[in-house]
């Protein structure tokens, strides 16, 4: 049996060395065009930023071997053609037609199965300009050499990153940790448009706090050199950022030129359809990795998932496919759910993760949604517990848990991993608040902060408060509606940081006894908060039980506020 | 509505603060026999280690109010009496009668609705000298002060600690950092009891390389005293351990004898017997806490639980029944659904979780469970990964994932809870191994280890391999049985260390050239490992391609090896 991978970076050599442990005599060949194999391309950022510094350390196994060709013949069987580019899949006489890039030799290869995994490309935005030396994208391996090179000599002094996405931000933290002057600008107004937009907000603030610029709401108008170098880039408002170097992170679009040409379907996103088996429209073909659309598990819908986990996740699942020979009648077929797009990234010292749909995104795939902003700490104040501002969505009418994110400076990646769990596994948010975790304080609270979370929206559910978001209260602030707005935390914490938005304060202790401070018109708002918002939440049931019918929870208090503070 | 709580720790104030919540014209009152509330009683440890200094915080809110009676009424309107102790509940009456402990006068309490949280106390082997000076347990703040006030004064060289699960060997390391020297004895063959044997082995092995000396299969016979002060510590072998200092960790057991006196149903094990709404046997009464038996979800049978989490959980839900006047009926009422014993410590820079069923355990309660034992970094090398050794039960039927634990220095933590999730949320292996999880190289593999031991027993339940745990290749070889091992890793690895049980070393990219120096009968038995295994897994494919039919996979390689290692 003839297996011909064409694409050797994550989801390829994955498919072949499956599909060698399933059948140790089949044939197995990768065609791939760049001339390195199996690239950690999801560390390069930590490359450019000095993480690490031998380079070789993302070609090689975890025992140092380089994962060329040589190691893919004696270690794996695999034959393994590197700066060869497939140019041609003849499905009907299942023949590939490729070119080696050194020496331009054509050979042709038949095949009985083919997985494709021929990747993605970064968009590059059609702006003047954009061919300048200085700007270049974090893709490649010889991408992460020169900006690598660009930290060692210290050339550089300022650059900017256009577009605030996962890659964007990382790219963004590497070249601040490489000495150079950032700013990220992004065309929507929040960077990382898959984060709730008060989440957000926090992360833009902790990214400027760091010392990282930050442009909202504006897009790149031109790239201005002097003798073809960047000298400085123009926005769409006209503002002139100066700088020599400029990364473009504006996302990636699926490398289907060649499956298309084949006949094979392209999806409307522009990405190779397949099913849970990662076939594709044609006998024996097979696709992996970002040049396919993936299935999205909560909506149904196709979606481009171009991670390098689930890439893994479906070269497994093609290789064992393609190189069985016969169905196995007595084990399940292996087959490939989708995504619930689960995704992490570093910012510094703070960390953003997400899994599962947006309020919004839940509303337009046609759930009845309701969501909820809470923060905490996720270990005790004694253990040195970190802040986490966590965002939950759920279904009102199944009460299942759609979508979870997290920012902050805490366990993030605990607390979405459970979460991303949670969801692929049907949990409704009552399932969530009871579940057994492992606690001890060295990892978390007594009440873990994502089971926390869960209570918080199960009592938002059940009508036990009633909440309001932080950019509602900015917004009615801003337009001087009156408002009043308690803060029950003690004296001391008020003295140390306030939000300035007219706020009085009574302490929880105290409020029993000052009841005659507040508006006597029992259908006054009022709006609580504390630090977390978990005092707030026990003013408001204290006054509801005096008969006030209308107290708003400022959801995630102080922690979550994404706007100025007072000292 | 009158709700009388008897007990202030964690599980009592939870139950109270949530009935507060729910309904916030009841009358609460808590009925503590001890000076504190609310005690942080799993940061003793923490404490008496040295992680901090300031006592308050272990009966502080996360702002720094010590939760006294004063701030119960303030801040929750809750009664809360210390020092105060029930010795009596009249069921039929309904009335409460409680004792102070310091002027020694009675009251009753009527009540609606009670909730019985009297916790657990420690277990007292009947030990000759177990009443001398220098024993203790660590189970009350008075006991942590004891312990802390030793560190502090450095007062103490010697001590040893009686039982070696999770409280003994937190209390071990406590001590250890406390400048003594300490010996963890333990009458079973391994301490952790609720791990997997190879993987508590791997914690022996840390904490003797820590300093602290483990004894195993042996029990205290004696305590020996000079002038009524601990001077040794006779074990049942005739060895007397010299110690100034014993702590005892044997476990607890229910407080039940205020219920049992009550006529309130006790289970055969000990404990109060509640149903999903923490309902005793008598109407209007609840109990929560390490006092009640709770519900194994896996196994359906009532175990002990004496968690500070669960604890919390169950407060919550008997808190909001008990303050509930009639139920609500458009939303689901809350119920507990019990545990997977889910348990993680930290044991000096080793952290050891468990969730679920050991395969044993699962045998018991009637499943067909199949095991594997599987290691591995928790993120890639360029981020320095640190090790995780991991072991995953399943039902061979219904393929549902039963246990999952995990030792090591690297994100035990995250492993743990993700796989809590996964067998509460019904899981299988094959569900497993295509979770989409939050994957960025700071914080994890691209294919995550938990995903990738549930890809180890996928392939082990498929039949891709066949195992063979450390503990049955180590008795063989001690038995001198003849046995081909085949260590395929590079001979720069093996210079390095090596298991030195007879393995023979070639390197799995030799492998295909070098068959000839294999047992040329194609029966004969064949053992494979490398560092963790992976490369072993593909040794032994190779070797099945090539048609001998007894090939074996040391599962979890060398990294989950528990013998000495030769240099």
């Amino acid at each position: 049996m003839n297996i011909i991978v064409i694409g050797g970076s994550a989801a390829g050599p994955k498919a072949a060395a499956r599909a060698r442990r399933i059948n140790p005599k089949a044939e197995i060949t990768i065609i791939q065009k760049e001339p390195h194999l199996s690239m950690a391309s999801c560390g390069y950022p930590y490359y450019v930023g000095g993480f690490f510094d031998d380079r070789n350390q993302l070609i090689s196994t975890p025992t140092g071997v380089v994962r060329d060709p040589a190691f893919f013949m004696k270690a794996k069987g695999i034959t393994a053609l590197t700066q060869t580019e497939a140019t041609e899949i003849d499905t009907k006489n299942q023949v590939v037609t490729a070119t080696s890039l050194e020496d331009g030799s054509v050979r042709q290869f038949p095949y009985d199965r083919l997985i494709i995994a021929t990747g993605a490309r970064p968009k590059m935005p059609p702006i003047p300009g954009i061919t300048l030396e200085g700007i270049t994208t974090l893709q490649s391996l010889k991408d992460a050499d020169y900006l690598r090179a660009i930290r060692d000599q210290r050339s550089i002094r300022k650059a900017v990153v256009v577009g605030g996405g996962l890659i964007g931000v990382e790219t963004a933290e590497a070249l601040h940790l490489a000495g150079i002057e950032v700013v990220i600008v992004e065309m929507l107004p929040h960077i990382l448009s898959f984060l709730n937009p008060q989440l957000a907000s926090l992360v833009e603030q902790h990214l400027r706090s760091k010392g990282a610029d930050v442009i909202l709401d504006n897009g790149v108008q031109e790239f201005l050199g002097d003798s073809n170098k960047l000298r400085a880039v123009k926005l769409s408002n006209g503002t002139e950022l100066s700088a020599e170097l400029a990364v473009i992170a504006v996302g990636v679009q699926p490398n289907v030129d060649l499956a298309r040409r084949a006949g094979i379907r392209i999806g409307d996103l522009g990405g190779i359809v397949v099913d849970q088996y990662m076939k594709t429209s044609i006998k024996n073909v097979f696709a992996v990795g970002d040049c396919i659309e993936v299935h999205n598990r909560l909506t149904g819908k196709p979606v481009l998932a171009p991670y390098g986990d689930l890439a893994n996740l479906q070269g497994r699942v093609a290789g064992e496919h393609a190189a069985t020979e016969t169905a196995k009648a007595n084990q399940p077929l292996p087959s490939f759910p989708g995504t619930v797009q689960t995704g992490i990234c570093k910012v510094f010292d703070f960390i953003a993760g997400s899994t599962g749909l947006t309020f919004d995104n839940a509303k337009a795939a046609g759930f009845n949604p309701i969501c909820v902003v809470a923060s905490g700490p996720d270990k005790p104040g004694f253990m040195k517990g970190l802040p986490l501002i966590s965002y939950m969505v759920a279904d009102r009418d199944s009460r299942r848990i759609l979508g979870f994110q997290c920012v902050g400076t805490g366990d993030v990646s605990k607390q979405v991993a459970q979460a991303a769990v949670a969801i692929q596994g049907g949990l409704t948010v009552d399932d969530m608040t009871n579940l057994d975790l492992p606690y001890a304080p060295p990892f978390s609270l007594a009440i873990d902060n994502g089971i926390g979370v869960s209570h918080v929206l199960q009592n938002k559910m059940n009508n036990l408060f009633t909440g309001i978001c932080a950019e509602e209260l900015y917004n009615r602030v801003q337009a001087q509606e009156e408002l009043f707005i308690l803060d029950v935390r003690g004296p001391d914490e008020f003295e140390q940081m306030r939000l300035g938005i007219g706020e009085r304060l009574i302490p929880l202790g105290a409020l029993r006894n000052r009841l005659s401070e507040l508006p006597q018109d029992k259908n006054s708002e009022i709006i609580t908060f504390c630090k977390i918002s978990l005092r707030g939440y026990e003013a408001a049931r204290i006054l509801q039980g005096e008969g006030y019918t209308n107290i708003k929870v400022l959801e995630g208090g102080i922690l979550a506020w994404p706007y100025c503070r007072e000292k």
